[in-house]
């Protein structure tokens, strides 16, 4: 049996891919859908909790770009600074979600606001830590991320998403 | 803030796709790899925990294919069953994982032999609901599912994943 932990501020869900396609713009009349891509990286589906505070993102940030959990072609694991890969970032609070018979209730989650503020520090957070990194600069790797709030497209190419999940 | 359960013996994780291809056989020499594939339904990957028991199963099978996740053409969520749509279980002991600095131990989890035996059942009774439900019976839709022990290459196609986690 696993141990729950006491308190769930917040919840990262890990999937490795090969590409990954999400749209942060749905079409709009005359306007085209707009997307994000990455290749051969790692996806972070993110959201919080009531009481999550910002003073945890930076631990946060720490943990998920430098857990072991991507594949090299030798078939080692590295982190993915040292892949090093592209990060898509998606929000997804319905991770938040308890199920109550038939139904999902999400009365844990943050609120809308706060939630979109701790998601935007998040995004700003791995953008900065990758661009800080010399191997990751020196590839050109990025970060991608979803628009808060939207339905998130997503359309994903794996080698096995070898899904992890971290709480914090 | 979200409260942990106290004792965790399954996890499963739910995506909503449009389609979703995997892989149940690698290829070897000349053999092709062989994939299943799902339209429009459900893709459940679970992980079990040492002490899990397959008493658990029912009860699990119960809670995911009733919970009101997948969404119709009017917006609205209803339950797999009553969408009706396929069903594509990944084994992903993966999902049991605990981060430690670094790395990710997997202490919790079933032993393979435990974890092949549960899996094997729950894919057996999620068969079973779907062929015990005239609904689904109607509309041919099927339950697919990933070879336990194999890497599980998924190619996965959304209008939204709705990722939703419960625990048992």
């Amino acid at each position: 049996m696993a141990d729950g932990s006491s308190t769930v501020h917040a919840r990262a869900l890990l999937q490795q891919c090969l590409h990954a396609h999400l749209q942060v713009r749905p079409a709009d009349g005359d306007a085209a859908a707009q997307w994000v891509e990455i290749q051969r990286g790692l996806v972070i589906y993110v959201c919080f909790f009531k009481g999550a505070d910002k003073e945890l993102l930076p631990k946060m940030v720490n943990t998920l770009l430098n857990v072991k959990l991507s594949e090299t072609e030798n078939g080692k694991h590295v982190s993915i600074l040292d892949l090093p890969g592209d990060v898509l970032i998606i929000p997804q609070a319905t991770l938040g979600g308890r199920v109550k018979g038939k139904n999902m209730q999400y009365h844990a989650n943050s609120g809308k606001e706060e939630g979109l503020e701790l998601y935007s520090q998040f995004v700003s957070l791995c953008e900065k830590a990758l661009a800080a990194n010399s191997k990751c600069a020196e590839a050109g790797v990025a970060v991608a991320h979803g628009t808060y709030g939207n339905r998130q497209v997503l359309k994903l190419d794996t080698n096995g998403p070898y899904t992890h999940l971290i709480e914090f």
